[in-house]
């Protein structure tokens, strides 16, 4: 089992050479929380940079050092650019994070996530609810009854997606991390539940996609795994620091955002958590 | 007439259960300020999902409580979705908003706020030179014989507004919005001018797209007529507040969002309102 | 030459007209910092309208006192709206920002870009290596070896950008503004550096994009050369202030655009400057 010694011992390589650095993680993502999602990535010590065109998607995938999607608000286009970039990003064996969001409404959303599963996301980050409904998608658990997605929200519990989790990890040979209450963060081999963070997260758009964000610029200088846990244990340090400074969502997210680019890599690293075998 | 009294119970109650259970309204809107409105409404204790697809708005027009359309940054699929989305809403018998952005300017939007008059929104937000403009367009009043609107700027004031908020509301059976520096809201009978708010509102982009935004989220667990009256009062009560302690209009949004989170049901019923009957 | 006097009364009566009269700036522009803009432009004084469709963006070019087109996050629609609305304000005289984000990086951008050289915006505004590469895509200098654009941030140092920025000023007969730690701004006669800012305008996503928008604000009131700099030391005197401020990007960003709403046009004016001849 990974030791908690060599495990925060990557998160502060990781963090540092980021900030020296300043990696490049190209994003297709919703126009939502674009916004914050390239704020959150240059807080943390990476760059941004945003396309829609397939060609333009396609050479971002070969230039940069890892990549995000984010299957948010899916315009046209995106029939053409997803497969394209995803295609490509499998076929040049570049790093990259997917966020299936609302996995499960529409078609071409659901036609998208179904042709990942063989272009293997490197993370895959999502609620509880979100990680289930792509795991059944994919056929790595018994099919779910009913899909529990409510639009952008979880209705079901971190824990109850444990083995979902679990399953498209070992099918991506990457790592999966189910954010919630107490988050999650598998290689399908090792467990670790990352604490901290706030109720605030709940009440501003876009946290998870955010965390997704960051966790490309992480991808770009750690394995998978600890480019999750980095991210999240970032995530869980700025929120716990903010919400003890805050009057309300508005103000968490810029004391948040705040706290991203101010965390020491020690501090990321010690954030509480806990490591189990799978 | 609807006594005072009544109204601020029935404002009371609205505020109390959205922030109770949480409710989803699905949202079809802007690209400038999407992330305002999301925002807003989760502030406000609602749920946000905004979506360009065709498939994906019907989906969600039918899942949600209520729907907001705000036609302001159209996109080429735009053609296909609005009608089908208005469509669904109205065949289902499901509340929506429609915030006219700029009606007047191009063919397409046009086209589509012209459709929407048999498709009859339960509330329609806007400054009161979009409010005449559409009033024109539905041929409820005389042609103007020059469009006002500049932009997503009024030109005309609220009072001048109100026959064509009246007349809009008869027609659709719903409420109509009038936003300016006394807000007029009306449901065809009773008027009610709402007070408060301030000079910073004009100075941020989206105050009005994110006003439609909640008004969509309070139009879940309320009549046309409170909701929007209700979403109209928390704007002026947490716009008053916030401007007393800001120093320029970024400091305004976030106190702003920070005050539609904080503000209590009470004090939103208790904003000062005029009631009048037609 | 210009003298010091000359450009500082000239500043003073722009930033003072902009705020009398609230003058609107139609754009087209990226997904990732559209909210950015829109706020930095009313923040100035003036007023926001952002379309992507074509007759709309027709419209608004007609309509509008000046125009502002980035090309960011491209849609598939921007082929057929950017060459007519180009068209369109050259056609008609009127005054336009262009901001060619990471020029270099796929067809469509290219092709646009290509074009634009005939339709001659009053203003280029980008960082040294997008200056670079647009006079080498419009063979106003020697063909540079390699592209440095890397995403939307410049390898390269604004003086290295110079004759660069020079040659499209000559060609566009407007003006050109390289953004950078010491910022430079030509007529293709005369040039000014602008002192300032703050290290934290790199640290987040749209301080260029909202430069060039409110540099079209600017361009309703005075000549491109004026409103470049206009907007060049507002941002420069907002970015200083706000730095000494804050702790981290998000709290900069908040108080830089209360800054830019508060400066006082003298302030502005009196922004550390250098001028030169070509």
């Amino acid at each position: 089992m990974l030791t908690k010694e060599f495990i925060q011992s990557e998160i502060v390589q990781t963090v540092n050479q980021v900030r020296r650095k300043n990696p490049m993680a190209g994003s297709i993502t919703n126009t939502v929380t674009i916004n914050f999602v390239a704020n959150a990535q240059l807080a943390v010590g990476g760059s941004a940079a945003m396309v829609y065109l397939p060609d333009e998607a396609e050479l971002l995938a070969k230039a940069g050092e890892a990549m995000y999607i984010n299957v948010g608000t899916l315009l046209p286009i995106y029939e053409t650019t997803l497969p394209l970039v995803a295609n490509t990003l499998y076929e040049t064996k570049k790093h990259w994070v997917l966020d299936p969001v609302a996995v499960g409404i529409g078609k071409m959303r659901t036609d998208l996530l179904k042709q990942f599963k063989n272009y293997k996301p490197s993370v895959v980050r999502g609620n509880a609810s979100e990680i289930i409904a792509l795991a059944s998608l994919w056929q790595l658990i018994d099919n779910i009854e009913e899909s529990n997605v409510r639009g952008v929200d979880s209705t079901d519990s971190v824990s109850s997606a444990k083995e979902a989790a679990i399953k498209i990890a070992q099918w991506t040979n990457g790592a999966v991390a189910v954010s919630g209450e107490i988050d999650l963060i598998t290689d399908g081999k090792t467990i670790v539940r990352s604490y901290g963070g706030s109720d605030f997260l709940q009440k501003i758009t876009g946290a998870g996609c955010s965390l997704a964000g960051i966790t490309a610029i992480y991808l770009t200088e750690s394995t998978p795994f600890i480019a999750a846990l980095t991210a999240t244990n970032a995530y869980n340090v700025a929120g716990k620091i903010a919400e003890a400074n805050v009057e309300g969502p508005a103000s968490f997210q810029q004391c948040f955002l705040d706290q991203l680019y101010q965390a020491s890599a020690e501090q990321i690293a010690n954030n509480q958590i806990k490591i189990m075998e799978v």
